[in-house]
């Protein structure tokens, strides 16, 4: 089942998406996706990061696989919905993409261990990791000011359910701009797990319902510009699309 | 005006504090705070580290001061009240306090100048910003692992008003362990100030109402042991109280 948030005529749902790609809302009512606003497809809590967890992207950047998991919080001003404007920060140098199946908790998890950590999973959605590449200067910690501007944590369309992505560590990712393939990869490559980055996190962190962990982008990461459209793909899932937008004065 | 949030007899209020330390509910009762169960003042929303915002700090472990403000997020998991104990991770070598001035924001705030900062700022209140040193490889960017566990966030014991600290930039703060003075510092020798920093993080960042800035911890930190008590004092707002616990099995 896909679950999505969305405005249609101003009104506030949850609700689903049908086989034809309708918007089903509480009382069965249906809306075309250009009718409505995507919202992020749960209400996030943590959002916790991956820096350099899949072995293409690290050896992309000519670095090694971090020794212990690199997290980083995205924070709740960033969070937008599919279709909704990335803003690029005026004199910006770099601002790319990151492809990253979002694994979305779904109850309270501490000290979990890796071997039924899906048990804790209510599902995937994707996100976007927006960065601007100018202000890092550590790969394993990117700075608040990399990854953390407004608009720059697109999560959607929607969430999908765990049992609907039965194997979360075989999925292929796909992003094209502007209709042109730009970054691919596939979670079989990532550097932990998501059931081993649950356990890692469960340590010393309570993860929560809507907590979400993002976890990590494969190689093929390149500038975007105003205009550009950014098309973010995860089979099993659907797609995430988000323009990028010139700021305004 | 001193603003709490709390428990008494298993109901949650949002009150004030008299001149006699006693706790005033909504209806005007009042509470002694030895029956009461503080909780954070407000409701975080965002809460931002400062690492190394202390100039003694930064030369007590050898290190320049950050040539730009060195941030990051302390998550939600870690936030726990006066007086509610903080766990001692099982196995960690290094645990210690670190005093700050917490700077509650008020309202919505983007793109804010230092001039017209305080504006923005609802109140102050204490936070005890509690790391194991122990994963800490590099100053400049703490990883979660040292600063996120679960407990490691108090807040409170309440917040005063903006106008109740007319000089956030002058302001004493001392930690006594079980009694004895370990650190002390003057909010007079941030390397950025509230103002300043509040400037910097709204150029990218949207603030909202209770999100929080930890403005940075002056020299004089020290491990502290299951059974110490720590108490946080800053002139002006009160004293944060937390006891070191072990965990349990």
């Amino acid at each position: 089942m896909k679950h999505a948030r969305f405005y249609a005529a101003g009104v506030y749902h949850e609700g689903t998406v049908n086989a034809e790609g309708l918007l089903i809302d509480e009382a069965g009512r249906t809306h075309r996706q250009a009718d409505a606003m995507f919202l992020p497809p749960v209400a996030p809590g943590k959002v916790i990061g991956l820096a350099l967890n899949f072995a293409d992207h690290a050896a992309e950047l000519g670095l090694a696989e971090p020794e212990v998991p690199a997290l980083f919080f995205k924070p709740s001003n960033s969070w937008i919905g599919h279709r909704s404007p990335v803003i690029y920060p005026k004199g910006a140098q770099y601002l790319h993409y990151e492809i990253e199946l979002a694994v979305v908790i779904g109850r309270r998890a501490r000290r979990v261990s890796a071997a039924n950590a899906l048990d804790y999973v209510k599902g995937y959605t994707i996100a976007n990791d927006v960065t601007v590449r100018d202000y890092i200067t550590n790969y394993f910690r990117p700075p608040l000011k990399a990854k953390g501007w407004d608009t720059f944590g697109p999560l959607g369309p929607w969430m999908v359910d765990r049992d609907d992505l039965p194997n979360p560590g075989e999925v292929d990712l796909r992003v094209h701009v502007n209709g042109e393939l730009r970054q691919e990869g596939n979670t079989r490559n990532l550097v932990r797990s998501c059931e081993q980055l649950i356990e890692y996190i469960s340590e010393f962190m309570t993860l929560e319902a809507n907590d979400i962990i993002l976890t990590g982008t494969p190689k093929g990461l390149s500038h975007v510009h105003p205009g550009d459209v950014m098309r973010l793909e995860i089979a099993g899932i659907g797609t995430l699309e988000n323009p990028v937008m010139r700021e305004r004065e």
